[in-house]
């Protein structure tokens, strides 16, 4: 069983994987892993993965786990948390522990090995969005989870070990830091100005436009005042929304418009780099929130994080978003 | 000049490089680079680097920036940040800047350019914590700082763009979130139970001993309960000490005994990974602190930052520390 344990002092979560038969040193984690060359998300290898939680495309009366699909969710099969069990928090002395309860699922985006998510066209992408959508209505019923993460490694230096156009979501047991932060911050906003902080950030950069790099109608797609990386991308949707589930069908349409555009816009100038994007909502369960605002934060990965990052907390960004943003208006898609 | 930005809503801050001779494509860090294969930190090439502001080993009747030291510290060629000008403040709309004011300077540990730290001898690896210190004390002068990360990158995993073993410092004109998140944690701690809470560590550690991996008279070395990364290992003071700087000579020279050896344990059960350490303490001008205690961060560089770890601030391990210091105290050294 995986073990969640808290840093003493800053608080800081991290996930101890313990399957007891590896050595430490092979210390590389395994999410998923071709087998025997075989890509395993491809149709007709429906039986190399475990069973799927979700499916589109595919005729109900045919069998499960079958081709024919659009878009196929499964468990991990090498999961960071593990979907049975109770949370067991404990001590040990001044540290704290609890047992790695979660759900680990991989969407996979399309049947077609070849094909990026930029490659897709847009009612496919749309697909990708309703299974997101779909298996945080069925999660949150789970009442162990308090906070469901959605988010996409593509290409190894971005930690992905599977070539076939995936994303994943990781449902945890405690609100993670970085949104809990996002949280605070949004909260401390509305407090004085009775504001949502990133409706705030929408009105600016829709003013200002120097890091403006798309919108449709319902949403904008802006590089960040202060990017942690080069080019790094957020899609936020115009009108306030503090739930990504709560979005309905239409709109999920235009944030797969934007989404897409992101990744061929961030793939057309960079030459198809790997790229990380997170989801951000509330947390599961929460009654809607007037201060916080759910977004896409897409991170191409150009730079490494290296002593300084890991010591002060601070990025060191070569390139600025005023330009990042030029740069990704003007590239042909 | 560059600029030091922050983000609205959690209040972290990146550096944005603001050179305007290059091209958003390219988008490489440069901290450092050879120039036609020469090694600039090498004896011989020391007009090929900015003047040094120390160096340790040469006859004080020698003439500066000529061979026959020992350590050597150059400002960086491509300083993150600028050491003149003021940092004037500025608001832009809701957003906050203010000019990229610091210092950033290169510690060439040796000056051998085969040897890597673990390589050196207890007392060469003294002289390199000598260095860190004078630089400290000398640079607290300067009032527009309030901090100084001392930090290395070892290997191009790790981030580093040259071979020749070298640390670096950044001194900052705020202090860093992931120092104050320690600092805030530890007061915290320090007001419920009038103890220091790395103190408390320490003495759990040395009695359960599970996650030990060596210690001297002074100093020990630990895996941490909830370490980010493979093998992360952590080096503090026995004996309670908020700042760095105020480590007698002595005190310094079993610290790299203990850092010497941690690199060598490192390397020697990893194949001589890349690794990032960063040195966390008080920041400038502080008093002594009761409830803060400095020590050194180990990282190598044996994971990725993936879409998981950005969006959650959550860290997957895969190797309990248990583990791993078992395989660190065993190693041959």
């Amino acid at each position: 069983m995986p073990e969640l344990r808290r840093d003493p002092i800053v608080g800081r979560w991290v996930i101890i994987a313990t399957e007891r038969a590896r050595r430490p040193s092979q210390f590389q984690r395994r999410i998923d892993e071709p087998e025997g060359g075989l890509c395993p998300f491809c149709p007709g290898n429906e039986d190399k993965t475990p069973r799927e939680v979700y499916y589109s495309g595919r005729s109900p009366a045919a069998p499960a786990n079958t081709p024919g699909w659009k878009v196929r969710v499964i468990p991990n099969r090498y999961p960071a948390l593990m979907i049975e069990g109770d949370l067991d928090r404990q001590a040990e002395g001044i540290y704290d522990r609890m047992n790695g309860v979660g759900a680990h699922e991989v969407v996979i985006e399309t049947p077609e090995h070849t094909k990026g998510l930029g490659d897709l066209g847009d009612q496919e992408v749309t697909e990708v969005l309703f299974a997101f959508k779909a298996r945080v209505v069925d999660l949150r019923n789970d009442l162990r989870f308090r906070y469901i993460l959605l988010f996409k490694n593509h290409g190894s230096a971005a930690g992905a070990t599977l070539d076939h156009s995936h994303s994943q979501l990781i449902a945890l047991p405690v609100t993670p830091r970085q949104v809990a932060e996002e949280i605070e911050g949004a909260r401390k906003h509305y407090d004085h100005r009775e504001r949502c902080i990133f409706c705030d950030i929408v009105g600016q950069e829709r003013k200002d436009r120097s890091r403006l790099i798309y919108e449709n109608d319902e949403f904008v797609v802006f590089a960040p005042w202060a990017p942690r990386s080069p080019f790094e991308t957020w899609i936020l949707p115009k009108r306030h929304e503090s739930n990504f589930e709560a979005e309905p069908k239409e709109r999920l349409g235009l944030c797969a418009q934007a989404l897409r555009t992101t990744v061929r816009r961030i793939g057309s100038a960079l030459g198809r780099p790997a790229y990380n994007f997170m989801v951000h909502t509330n947390p599961l369960r929460e009654p809607p929130s007037a201060s916080y605002h759910w977004h896409v934060e897409v991170m191409p990965a150009l730079t490494q994080v290296a002593g300084f990052e890991w010591g002060s907390g601070f990025h060191i960004n070569p390139v600025p978003p005023e330009e990042a943003a030029e740069f990704l208006r003007k590239v042909a898609v």
